[in-house]
């Protein structure tokens, strides 16, 4: 099976296209959990647990774990051993580096960890991007429009006319020769969006900044779905893992997990 | 004591605008040392103590150690712990995150490992950069003009008939409120070097390409330093650490160093 073909499964599988991030820090979880010998696993599995039948992907931001130091390593691979097979896991990293430094993240993210797609940056061109896309069975979304302030500093300078993230748009589908590439595309950009998703009918959109960044639900699935309502991973965070601060955590995450897919469904029913 | 006044003050103390970098990859080391506990920091650890002396700072190369697993964590730290204070420390991570992930990034590798800079990417804006550059005694590099050959991709495009690198400058001069940036610029753009340095007469230059990727030596000192014949932080890894694959290695490493350090200092007294 290839990438686009196992995103496109699970999504019909699970009729949802609700990615959950896994941004876990120890100092926001439930109490309680603090006795574990590894809280932020134990967190972790809990909330898969719950919404493993309900979302196509869980994203995982390497900053969290790194922070941990040397047990954040041990806890993603424990946390994706908790991921069932055919949900797709994006290891959210950024990583951008000259040839043979992004081999060397490459083989860790995706070999070492085996996620089966990771995020890259791509300002330092193609030979950064190109290791994280050897395989067609896994993936890599390029960063091209992000959800931060930030954004506005480099992504919309005018190039011939057209906003930066627009050329590196057309580059990245020029890289595309394998079929395993996507995008990244904040949810805090609509208007954007839409032009995105003309420029490349067929690629995935992993789409951040829905929930505690403020992104409209609306219009992302409206412009960031393919003709078929599909192909958007829609990522929330904080707003479905930090649900509830009790014992109740880990349902309180499957019920706003659960209100996030059939929103997204509902506007699915109305535009597609 | 300010970041730039410790790259200062390093440069004239060894007499040393070199940077080793420690982009040690355990399949690459002599063989002899493959039977102690940590071969990677056994090397780092010789390599270091025979050029501590003759070098104004080392560059960790974090994709090196993150290969590694669990373990290359405290590799890591073990590695800081033998580089002398004053020599300074360069995390060469690339990171760049939205704001509250590239602040637990920057957590990771200016606090909890203690590196005294590290690089970023500018593609995510000033909130991806800004947590790198809280604190005045420690320092950013952000990505300019790479030495790699994607750097043509993206870096050169025409923004207002000017490279989208030197927009990033420009940017980049008006987020150095605490005189604490720098900037990465490849050794192989002899050329954009010299336009750089116009552009920001004071700032640090993290200059890598030397050695394995062909950058010249010559045009690098000429162009990339300050009026004084300081601030350039040139860095040359594998033709260094590789220097010998034999019971040698450490000295090989110290001769190449010093070889590499007076072909320096030979052009700066013939252009300062």
């Amino acid at each position: 099976m290839t990438f686009y073909q196992a995103i496109r499964s699970i999504q019909r599988e699970h009729k949802s296209l609700l990615c959950v991030g896994l941004d876990t820090d120890v100092r926001k979880i439930p109490k309680f959990l603090l006795s574990h010998r590894d809280p932020v696993q134990e967190f972790n599995s809990r909330i898969i647990e719950a919404t493993r039948d309900i979302v196509c992907a869980y994203k995982i931001n390497l900053a969290f774990y790194e922070a941990m130091g040397e047990h954040g390593w041990r806890t993603v691979q424990q946390t994706l051993a908790c991921i069932p097979e055919e949900v797709v896991t994006i290891g959210d990293a950024k990583r951008g580096d000259i040839g043979n430094s992004a081999e060397l993240y490459a083989r860790s993210i995706m070999d070492d960890y085996n996620f089966a797609s990771c995020t890259v940056n791509p300002y330092m061109g193609e030979d950064a991007v190109r290791p994280f896309a050897e395989n067609r069975a896994k993936g890599a979304f390029v960063l091209a429009v992000t959800s931060n302030p930030g954004a506005k500093d480099f992504q919309y300078l005018s190039v011939n006319g057209k906003p930066l993230y627009e050329r590196v748009i057309a580059t990245v589908k020029k890289w595309n020769t394998k079929r395993n590439l996507g995008l990244v595309v904040g949810a805090t950009r609509p208007s954007e969006m839409a032009r995105v998703r003309k420029l490349v009918p067929e690629m995935p959109l992993l789409i951040p900044g829905i929930g505690a960044q403020g992104g409209d639900v609306k219009s992302t699935v409206r412009y960031g779905c393919d003709v078929r309502g599909e192909m958007a991973i829609i990522n929330a965070s904080r707003s479905i893992i930090y649900a509830s601060n009790g014992e109740d955590f880990a349902e309180a995450s499957r019920m706003a997990a659960m209100k996030l897919r059939d929103e997204i469904n509902a506007y699915r029913a109305q535009f597609f």
